[in-house]
């Protein structure tokens, strides 16, 4: 069972980019642009080996997502947990976030392990475990 | 003069919100979505004394704003730096944040200092140090 609640979960499912924020090692926060799908409670964001963001959540597991529709007044909301680095077996979550990106209704062909694992292709998971800062969802089907 | 090359003075100048990250005392990064304007190369975010980011700024002195446009690719940036929690004659600058989220020719008129001080307002004020995560911004005329 999702711990999310309905309108939350109308958030993540209708935007395709969020926010993600990790600890860049200094104490400071990082942040960046990223494509996500939602797979439950997890939040599933394609990156590749090595990017600062993939390091930081490799040396602290943690990371947070802010996703925000984009029209007045914006409602948000920011969802954190327990975050980690999958390498492997990753071509049905690669392919679920291109669907999402796509907005399509069936995932496109996974991709070999060989493939992905070649071009050097992560998954980071966050666990949500804790929503923040959430605001103005009452008005996401007006928005 | 602007450090900002154009084309993020124009990423800027073309939103009204973003998402602001500060460290949240325990080591994690803190989202959330905030309104701000940009004044040269400070960002100004209106907010109010006591909420969990003003009294992270207060502490580590420290913050970033990851700003996006709305449609696909994407073009966005973060920026960072030093961040100070503005109390004292804020009117201009909680005019200027108003002016910019109305889009707006002319600022309204400040509100007085005891009007700003009676509704715990502040600004907080970001020093722009650090660009990262700089996308697709070529894209930002045609997107």
């Amino acid at each position: 069972m999702s711990v999310l609640a309905p309108p939350l979960e109308e958030l993540l499912d209708g935007q395709v980019v969020g926010v993600m924020a990790t600890e860049s090692g200094d104490g400071r926060p990082r942040q960046s642009v990223v494509y996500y799908a939602r797979e439950g409670d997890r939040l599933l964001v394609s990156s590749v080996a090595g990017r600062a963001k993939v390091r930081d959540v490799e040396r602290n597991g943690w990371a947070s997502l802010c996703v925000m529709s984009p029209r007045p007044p914006f409602p948000s909301a920011t969802f954190s947990g327990a975050a980690g680095v999958l390498t492997e077996q990753i071509g049905p979550a690669t392919a679920a976030v291109a669907q999402h990106v796509m907005g399509a209704a069936e995932p496109p062909e996974a991709q070999s392990e060989e493939a992905l694992a070649a071009a050097g292709r992560v998954i980071v998971a966050i666990s949500i475990e804790r929503v923040s800062a959430a605001t103005h969802l009452d008005q996401l089907r007006s928005g």
